[in-house]
């Protein structure tokens, strides 16, 4: 398992996937970075009259509704569509699922329209949408209604896709093969956008990793990883840590990921 | 005065109010981070199909006017008719403001048709808003037509609200009451969106605090004073001092406050 | 020639000049502070009813169509006739020209339709919009169709302006007259946004110096010295990186840019 997501990392830095993000306005930045630290290239774009050409040039397809609007809904479905065609893997996070019903049903549409590949989100948001129902406060997950794991499943089957609930312990499943990522740091929910930057790394991956369930898993080994050599020295200071993120994303290395990984089946 | 303060940014950390923004581009990061960092939730949304329904889960509303567009204008008007009914306190930033007509409109058209709580901005936007005149370049404030005091004075006493006036001292007023605050450092200026950040910091103090001239005045003496930690060693380093700064949100203590806090009765 | 940039550099920071973006929403935030650091105003406004009114104002218009939506472009098209009509010099990113259609003939109407007085962009986008072709992956080039010098003379002459491809080396050319930047530095294709700062330091200079041929050496060997001096001790950490190229601009002296300065004539 680990040794697969170390060579995935080598192969993102080699081959250099292009992700095509159609993502929120707070993380837009943040998320170009930690692609190109990781190895990979991104795109921004989400005009209705581009996306269908510039997802045609993409390794993977992130969509990430965090500052929606109308607009970018049927951008997204566009791009998703297209991707579907070519055969390029899709990722969703439904940022603040449940919170609104824009955002719901912008979620729900988009996996009843579109073959996703993997929904990263926190368990609030994977809640509402798998049907178990979970208060969401705004973009911040509050609790899980009921069992994270069963929750997780139960959007897979639903929906034939790899769902990863990430949290203080990671969960990862396609309903069948399930995945418990224990890397991380309590600092990576001390700054914004971590989320969508995790969402980022499991478009990287998906770029080089036909099995979609090892994407979903070496994105949060990856980040979770780089989250704990970042805090380093960094405790309890969001502004220096974040920093350290980037390089801690862009030196991340075979070794790290095989000797610090921490990676459960269940 | 200090001492409360120093509660409400306790209380901030206990109570994390999720603080709604409607904000301009350039800051969306930074402000979701500087409300991150003073212990508040951020969420930035802007969909007229969602705002109404997401300042329902706010404890304040921040309005930023830095890069309007007509779509924009109108979710603001909706969030803040909501904000109104609900008793949710709102902030405007009228960023810009007598730069163009778009953005004095917008700000006039806001603080007409909205209950607002504080405005905060530079010397020259409030002087326009208050029929002072006031020549504004870009977002750059040149000089205030008028007395800073009076000025703001006469836009508090014109829509009954607290109007904060920040530049090297700040003035804060409610019209009878007025509060200098002394805190700050040169540095603040040299970075972008620290004016945007000071009032996303108003408005996580209004999300704990019900009277609105101490939540402006708490909101401005946390900020300067972390501005202030964040220059040691950083003076005419902006990128390191833009990371300093949230550092020093993060680590601004109740005893910060009450040492540090410099604030005159006017 | 390096007396002259250096001489510039001091105007910026003495006149202060407003550099108005309709930028893209990635580097927003990092293009605001490189104008702050380098010492001039910066501006982001792009909604119709304002950009004429905002132009009005500024020293230098930077159009930069890296995140296009088709409101956008129309607003582009306003500004810059209106900076046509007032002698606001304009200096245009095509950020993904040739990677959608959308790009391009966004990127050769804004020609076509303004005055343009710098274009700067990679090989590859260069290449498209002056007819060699070129192939591009996204927002990144790969390679130049033809050789870059013939390519950056071909657009200048087609459209008698300044033409800038940036690279390992870059070549700056009005047709005519033709020099070669060797300052940079590697670590700046590992973040993002790096092309489009030095857009925006193209405009900085561009409200300062009449010879637009002079502005745009000058603004790129003033970030490739910027680039050098932060990699000192930051290569490979992508993250601290970009710290340090906002504190580089910021300390930039006039002695840096004679004795660093690295440009050839051609």
């Amino acid at each position: 398992m680990l040794d697969r997501i170390a060579e995935d990392l080598e192969k993102i830095r080699e081959i250099k996937p292009l992700v095509h993000h159609l993502t929120n306005y707070v993380v837009m930045n943040e998320t170009a970075n930690a692609t190109l630290a990781i190895g990979a290239l991104p795109v921004m774009a989400h005009a209705q009259d581009e996306v269908e050409e510039m997802v045609n040039l993409a390794g993977a397809l992130v969509l990430n509704i965090g500052t929606l609007e109308p607009y970018w809904i049927e951008s997204m479905i566009l791009a998703g569509k297209k991707a579907n065609k070519l055969g390029v893997p899709v990722v969703l996070d439904p940022v603040g699922a449940g919170a609104t019903r824009l955002r719901t049903e912008a979620a729900k549409r988009i996996l009843n329209e579109i073959k996703v590949s993997v929904v990263r989100g926190n368990a609030g948001e994977i809640s509402v949408l798998s049907g178990f129902g979970g208060k969401v406060k705004g973009v911040e997950s509050e609790e899980a209604g009921g069992e994270v794991k069963e929750v997780a499943k139960k959007l897979s089957s639903k929906y034939g896709l790899v769902t990863a609930i990430t949290g203080k312990v990671d969960v990862v499943t396609d309903g069948n093969r399930g995945y418990q990522v224990e890397n991380g740091h309590e600092m990576l929910s001390r700054i914004t956008g971590t989320g969508c930057m995790a969402t980022t790394l499991i478009g990287s991956f998906l770029g080089v990793e036909k099995d979609y369930l090892l994407a979903a898993v070496g994105g949060l080994v990856a980040f979770g990883i780089a989250g704990e050599k970042a805090a380093k020295g960094n405790e309890g200071k969001p502004g220096s840590f974040q920093v350290a993120l980037f390089d801690a994303l862009a030196n991340l290395s075979f070794d790290d990921i095989k000797k610090m990984g921490r990676v459960l089946k269940f």
